[in-house]
């Protein structure tokens, strides 16, 4: 098989003048090309092997023959819309349904972590009647026009960003760098209470314009891996108080890789259920494909609005058919398992780094989600953001696949795929050693979302 | 293989219960399970075939061997996204830029006719840095939240639909029930100069309301097979003088399907060269792939805003592959010479039907992208919507597929798979003249976009 058509610099300069100059590439200064992978080892034009601590996307490992023989059966037999009746799509659903507590049970499904989220939005206006959003501060939702304006992350990047008036930013709820701290006595309950002004503010515009829109407010929180002390149940009731809903974004951490739970929002205890859950990135190991679920109650008032709902693509029998070889992968290789033992035991590692090294600052993250950020100061957290830069072209040269992120782009991130292993975590951190003598620089490995 | 897994009452249980009750079936009194299908025919759980005129998706045929394979091929290898330099991706965007004229050189990526067009929307909105947009009447441009805004198809399904201020619905150019007709003298004057108005209000209000966004206007048309009388470089022009950009949307009839060309835009001529072209359903014969191209200039724009585009699935190695062997099918087998042929005969055979039946009130369209539109009255246009469900259903009595749609669902649509055959189209008439001389109604057998 050809693993290239054309020489690496005839790939650039075609990219160049064909690819939207706003599409970036990983390494923009030396760019990789990427010509086969498989698990978490990706190969270049050259055959050289890398590690990849980056693609959650590719969750059960690159190319897995599971994913790959339901894709290419189901492709070869079949591949239409959801007019049609098929066995793919409601197995998959109740598949689905049977890892979210019985209350989420209407799924629809969609392309892309970005039509999910879209598509929860306008499940929330219908049910609620009212367009008011609450986002987290630095939070991403996504691509699509309604998404860039609840996306701090994205309208931050804007020379000339405009707010809509429509849209809250609560306060993220950082206990590194936040308003409210580690030493905080109940930053819990202080973050909770932002939402709550958020809501108040709203209602007082809300009066003062009559704009009912503002009178009630939905949430929209990217379901981040929160620290222990500021739970989303609290901020949950005051958003329900409002006759606002949750939507609980799942598209970069759902499908176990918390490790714990096979839902990041189910870290937040049994009893706390969102209205809407959103799902991407992993769902189908890199193929197109995401979902949204919700409620009866929630699906029944869209329906309401006498709008048929269709997308074109949105749970053909190939996507569906490749979900399900995720799920079966995942359940059969026990990824939530190993991401619970991996992702411990890279926390034990990056932990002993951070005792070593005053350039890491902190380390968080659960499962095969971690990040770590570094400062050049850990009283006044000056971010390191060049020295992150450095470490991940260090590594690069390497051969391992690292990147930064978050808003001062000084936290490395750590997403790998999910069958990751120890060896690999010490493989990373051999090679970190290896650039911190050379460098005098720490090397701490890690991700973090860009949301946290 | 098993070809179901459920018996087909389960699988309706199954998706009342979990999916949302907004996404609709065919066939709603009674649907239809598919289990497999190729070329343009599609089997149920019983093995019964049914020829399809309706899944212009499937364009080079369902589950085409040739691309099949390549999507095989390339799952087997790699599937991870374009923040990787990869040669699918520019060897594809290569390809089909040599479709395009040359201006139109610049490609995006996406997984969507919907993300597509929000993205076309993106992109205009930076380099004109106005809001505004002009959208025809019927015209659907997908589901996304800022798309129903644009698509008065999809808006007026709602109860109390409300139109964005930024929105500016033009008449459609329909010379057979639209507000100027065969009989009007020049009606692609008449429909340029309604645009032309449109652009001058809003300008005028712009003025008013110091809304300096009104200032100038983007139409966004929906490329449709525009009636010869009404071409589009007339309105072109005027949105062209107002400092806005045009944006064809060819996720219904792109890639050969009018049969002359292989974009439908290039029926208004050579020198008709729109600033955003959008693409979908039939680019990956099933697969969820879409692209945007744009010119240079736009492209800079959008890169100028200073916000990075990233699509986690868009261009993956996949999609690509995927793409490519849809490309080459359609020149190996000559498709769109097909659609020219097959298109034309079936034109033949429905004005035979119009000629001997009063119910046939107008056929229209392009190569393989064909309506009728069934009339209970031809002075009075009253709308024959009952009788164009009746022929539907009674169509799927003889294994033939079907549907009706426009703003009064009785425009009977056509637009089957490209390698749709003369005997397939008198196989339609045939079980068509049995219907009749059982029912006494005439059936005429085409497709209307939604927008004609």
């Amino acid at each position: 098989m050809t693993a290239e058509m054309f020489p690496k610099e005839k790939t650039i300069d075609l990219r160049k003048k064909h690819i939207g100059p706003s599409c970036k590439v990983f390494f923009s200064h030396d760019p990789i090309k990427i010509v086969r992978a498989k698990g978490q080892y990706m190969y270049d034009e050259n055959g050289v092997r890398y590690l990849d601590c980056i693609n959650n996307v590719a969750h059960v490992g690159h190319s897995h023959p599971m994913v790959v023989k339901a894709g290419a059966e189901q492709m070869e037999l079949l591949n239409t819309n959801s007019r049609f009746l098929h066995d793919n799509l409601v197995q998959y659903a109740q598949r689905l349904q049977a890892t979210l507590p019985e209350k989420l049970s209407v799924c629809y499904f969609v392309n892309s972590g970005s039509e999910a989220n879209d598509l929860a939005l306008r499940l929330a206006w219908e049910y609620t009647g009212h367009k008011d959003v609450i986002t987290l501060d630095n939070a991403y939702h996504g691509h699509v026009s309604s998404l860039i304006n609840i996306s701090p992350y994205k309208f931050h990047q804007l020379a000339n960003a405009e707010q809509s008036k429509s849209v809250h930013v609560a306060l993220s709820p950082d206990l590194y760098r936040g308003n409210y701290r580690q030493d905080h006595p109940d930053p819990a309950t202080a973050y909770a209470d932002d939402v709550n002004n958020l809501i108040q503010k709203a209602h007082e515009k809300g009066h003062k314009v009559q704009n009912k829109n503002a009178d009630k407010l939905q949430q929209c929180v990217c379901a981040r891996v929160l620290p222990y002390q500021c739970t989303v149940p609290l901020p949950h009731r005051h958003v329900h108080q409002a006759g606002g809903l949750f939507i609980a974004d799942e598209v970069q951490v759902g499908f176990g890789r918390v490790g714990t739970h096979f839902w990041a929002f189910q870290l937040q205890g049994e009893d706390f259920v969102p209205d809407i859950v959103t799902m991407g990135k992993p769902i189908g190991n890199g193929h197109p494909m995401s979902c949204v679920v919700t409620t009866r109650e929630v699906a029944e008032a869209f329906k309401n609005s006498g709008m048929e709902y269709f997308n074109t693509f949105g749970g053909n029998p190939v996507s569906c058919a490749i979900g399900l070889a995720v799920l079966d992968v995942i359940e059969k290789e026990d990824l939530q398992g190993n991401a619970l033992r991996v992702g411990g035991y890279l926390m034990r590692l990056l932990e002993q780094q951070k005792e070593k090294h005053p350039l890491v600052g902190d380390i968080r993250g659960r499962g095969l989600f971690v990040g770590a950020e570094l400062v050049r100061d850990r009283v006044k957290l000056t971010p390191a953001t060049a020295e992150a830069q450095d470490i991940i072209y260090k590594l690069k040269e390497q051969h391992i696949l690292l990147s930064a992120d978050g808003p001062h782009r000084n936290v490395l991130k750590f997403k790998p795929p999910m069958c990751f292993s120890e060896e690999d975590a010490d493989m990373v951190f051999v090679s970190c050693c290896l650039e911190s003598s050379k460098n005098h620089i720490l090397l701490s490995l890690v991700h973090y979302s860009k949301c946290l």
